[in-house]
């Protein structure tokens, strides 16, 4: 690469560039973001939509001693390139390499990390309130989108910024979108910002009218007062961030260098806290990514011409599996209603979206408002599905205990990207899953050993009027028949799925798989290892645990999910509760630390929960215990 | 007991009362209430506040077909007291009795359990949606307090509910208060509405004005087409509701019977979401409770003449004992802040406000947001305090996962009120912490055996630069001395209170004092039972239970706090993994249940977590493996 991006080091290097020099280094950024996340994958459309925003942000800012906060974090590629970390964009997301989200242990100019959507304004607002108390002066900015204003927290750090006063900008990226397209009441009034016409010339003009009034009674004349006051919401808008004490700013053209290098100037001697909305398109510089966002928002590798994705593995993905198999299902079935927080295509949703609009609910980055109003349907008769990445089911873990669990009421909860998840790393691979669902009373949690066994899951879960979780991961099934009619499965029944001697992997969900081909290695070890897919986390089928105990003595439970508190523990808990002493159980899973980033298979390879894997630790095991 | 009150069956019966009986009623619910909790104690001031508002609620609709949902559920006394309950109501929060809450089980007409703030928009939104699937027609109305406005998660149902635009009607019960004052932007707006004059007259006027405006040029009459649009902001207040898609109604007298007949009434017929603003006063009507109504919000069983609370255990709380030693660390410690989710004096903090008013932050009811503001100051060098009842940590269990644990970041978690919290019930008991953290990677997990300990953990904890979780009960101390020099606990290192020979009870936190009370009892029976007080539950002392194991080889692990994945598995986990199969480990703790309402003591009987139960058990056990 030759160009104005070779001689940017840092920030500082961005002070004395010329505005067309910034408008080429844009046209640079771009290129180097769409050839790059061509190889890595990765969010691009976000990232295309805020390049001209981050230069202004680094050209007015100073970084690291003023604070950039970028809302769940994957808009912040630009930010990372022009932070040193140009030379290793490429081992984007990549194990090793640098990750997709900001991470204070990565560089200084990530001062807080973030992934998980809403969160800025509240670590903005913690970052200047320590300013304040510690007497020093920068200026702290929090950047979110307006997808992530759905969230919750964003309202309550909003709203107690508000209160507090203290000095803090916020930079609302309007670009329309959550993931898919924005839903919800404050995207429409963020709609009608961006419609109004200009304000400088209205406020003129109303001050022309008013002049025009005659003098009269003191009654009117009070009304006078009132209206001179009420004209703030002619001359500015934005009053509802107004009213919850923001000084609002905007709309900008947030891909007009000159507009936001100005408008950010003036912010940062502005006193109290500041919102400046800014309209940014997501995808833009690139028409593929500009025409179909929501796909380019998180792709995988794609081909830069034609704007295709690179197809990786051809068997249907969970997700789709799932989708497909809630049309089926709910086609007979009137009183299933779907819910998604702002997923409707990661979900596999779209389909269910389409044929049953009248019950499909797309609410927005809003879990816990998911779950709650979910089981608000669930008291009045309907069987809401309620589909959500296991990460972002984190967020409504009190709703699953408080609103579902404690009631009884029939959600089904179907948790996608459990597991190990892959490039987008600690923050959201689904490893907690297990250890914060199976101690909440009333639950039942299933997890599928393939991609037909979550169509039946699906199928029981609907039928149980009861709580019901099924995880299941990210990515490709096995390619296994899914025409198969629905069936329903015995409540906390496992499934054998092959005989063995010496010892017995009890596999939780898709580690069934492994656990097969670990059976196969091991017994050409002379290892005769049987496999049991356990189906459900809870209850457990301890009556198939008590026979495996008596007739085969040792069992290894294997698991995508953090040991401690997991589906082994459960087990441990179950043998130690019946004093079933003699039986050995040795536990298989994820260690006590977040697993970074990298692919699904490495990933999966690294932390042992491949056949080969599986099979080598056995084999370890077996030989400490002289069983073989 | 005789009166109007006596006559009023369920709703129906007060579609024929008159106004001035009514007003009676009111006041014969006001004396049930206050004698009945200064009995049983309970939420008195709340519901003390929306005797009016209530009455009026069953008289215009028709409960349960209508369905009424109560948000933070603490103020459904008149409720229940309404819908057939009367009878029964001096068994409030008792064992047995009827529960603090709505709670779906207990009556028709609790339509959804509440406990947990800002759920009632979700829930009602979902019952209105089932209702419109459903073809079928009633009201659904959310009753819910400015104070639980500062939820994320209203904000979230708000914002989707005018999106969808399905009738629904959201009473605001604004009463200026959360527990304690209530904070934060949202607040000051509404007090602007409250004391704005009225919007009739204005109306009238502002047209009279517009009529002598002169024509003028057509950019001129474009402002006055705008001027017109903007005149709603000065005729209907509440605009930043309206913004969201809600027409607002208010501010109404919430103790006017009239005004709120008059205009429930008129809403049934309204169409889409409908906000009315109701100005109540909490405690309204007992003049100790107007005048305190923090104090009366929970209160413990007081005299009705004075307004004194009858004192319960002399020895002082272990939350008054954690805002003592906070502040007295602090005065030597410039970088402690203080963070409560609007319960200063729930959880002691109010000296720490007093004192260190620039280090102090009550951010409302906002959870989330409270822990991620704690990790944006820790990120920035401050150590963060955050004072939580146990089960509100629930709701931020994913920002503990993702922005305190995940980053390493130095906050403190002073989680109170866990384990068994009594009265209140389901909702509130604090039995899954340790089931859902410490499975989170980086985490230490704390819990002191007595309000003493609690102090050298909070003076330990602030000093370790790593997140860190306190954990400690509701109620009295055991009257230990707590004016000992702070000291620094080894991290990980249990302490062995007593030996012994047969067996040895590892307790996790104030589960200490009953196994000392247990040992001396299992003394009588010649089993010699050696006690540890476990100090921390992550990471555990492997090198004591190593020694244990080997020198006992019997642990009884004992915790307030659910089996599945709690304190014992850690135990159970670590056993399993260094293979010490020849050590006995049975755990004491809570079943896999909801645990009802009762006192502590009664509870704590019942669940076999007193000296008593847990030496019964512990011989049982005993006697079962032949050791003694």
């Amino acid at each position: 690469m030759d160009g104005i991006l070779d001689t940017i080091g840092g920030p500082a290097d961005l002070k004395r560039l010329t505005l067309p020099q910034l408008e080429k280094l844009a046209g640079e950024i771009r290129g180097l973001l769409i050839h790059t996340v061509a190889q890595t994958g990765g969010h691009l459309a976000p990232n295309l939509g805020v390049v001209e925003l981050t230069l202004a942000l680094h050209q007015v800012f100073d970084s690291p001693r003023d604070k950039i906060i970028w809302d769940v974090g994957h808009q912040a590629y630009v930010h990372k390139i022009l932070t040193g970390r140009r030379q290793r964009f490429g081992s984007l997301r990549q194990m090793g390499g640098i990750s997709g989200f900001p991470k204070r242990e990565e560089n200084e100019h990530d001062i807080f990390g973030t992934g998980h959507s809403s969160t800025s304004i509240s670590a903005a607002l913690g970052v200047a309130l320590a300013r304040d108390i510690n007497k020093e002066h920068y200026n702290v900015v929090a950047v979110i989108g307006d997808g992530s204003l759905t969230g919750g927290q964003a309202y309550e750090a909003l709203n107690y910024a508000g209160h507090l006063e203290r000095d803090l900008t916020v930079i609302l990226n309007d670009n329309e979108m959550s993931i898919d397209r924005n839903v919800g009441a404050m995207s429409g009034y963020l709609s009608k910002l961006r419609t109004d016409p200009t304000y400088y010339r209205m406020k003129h003009d109303v001050e022309y009218l008013l002049k025009r009034i005659p003098a009269i009674g003191e009654r009117v004349a009070n009304t006078v007062e009132r209206l001179k006051d009420g004209l703030k919401y002619l001359v500015v808008p934005g009053m509802l961030f107004e009213e919850l004490g923001f000084t609002y700013i905007g709309p900008i053209d947030g891909h007009d260098l000159v507009s936001l290098t100005d408008v950010l100037q003036k912010s940062k001697h502005m006193k109290g806290p500041v919102l400046i909305h800014v309209i940014t398109r997501k995808g833009k510089g690139y028409a593929p990514a500009e025409c179909n966002a929501d796909k380019f928002h998180g792709v995988g590798p794609f081909c830069v011409e034609s704007g295709e994705v690179i197809k990786n593995g051809c068997n249907p993905a969970y997700t789709a599996v799932f989708g497909d198999a809630l049309v089926e299902i709910a086609e007979s079935d009137q009183d299933i209603v779907a819910i998604t927080a702002a997923m409707p295509e990661g979900t596999g949703l779209k389909k269910f979206a389409a044929r049953f609009p009248g019950r499909f609910f797309d609410v927005g980055i809003a879990e816990p408002h998911a779950v709650t109003m979910a089981a608000g349907l669930a008291a009045e008769g309907k069987k809401p599905v309620v589909a959500i990445y296991s990460t972002f089911v984190q967020r409504a873990y009190d709703q699953v205990i408080h609103d579902i669990c404690l009631q009884k009421l029939p959600v089904v909860l179907a948790i996608d990207r459990a597991g190990i998840v892959g490039e987008d790393g600690p923050t959201h691979q689904g490893v907690f899953d297990y250890s914060f669902l199976r101690h909440i009373p009333n639950l039942t949690v299933m997890a599928p050993k393939d991609e037909n066994e979550l169509r039946h899951m699906l199928y029981t879960a609907v039928n149980m009027s009861a709580p019901v979780v099924i995880r299941y991961p990210r990515g490709s099934g096995l390619g296994v028949d899914t025409t198969e009619p629905y069936r329903k499965l015995d409540l906390g029944r496992a499934e054998e799925l092959r005989a063995g001697k010496d010892v017995v992997l009890l596999a939780a969900g898709v580690m069934a798989a492994p656990c097969l081909a670990a059976s196969d290695l091991l017994a050409r070890h002379g290892i005769r290892a049987g496999v049991v897919n356990a189906r459900y986390i809870k209850p457990l089928d301890e009556q198939l645990i008590r026979k495996l105990a008596r007739e085969v003595g040792v069992i290894v439970t294997v698991e995508d999910n953090i040991l401690a508190g997991g589906f082994g523990s459960a087990v441990l808990e179950y043998v130690n509760a019946e004093n079933l002493n003699w039986v050995k159980v040795f536990r298989v899973g994820l260690p006590d630390k977040f697993i970074e980033h990298g692919s699904r298979a490495q990933l999966l390879a690294k932390y042992g929960l491949t056949g080969e894997g599986i099979a080598a630790v056995v084999a370890q095991y077996m030989q400490r215990f002289g069983v073989r």
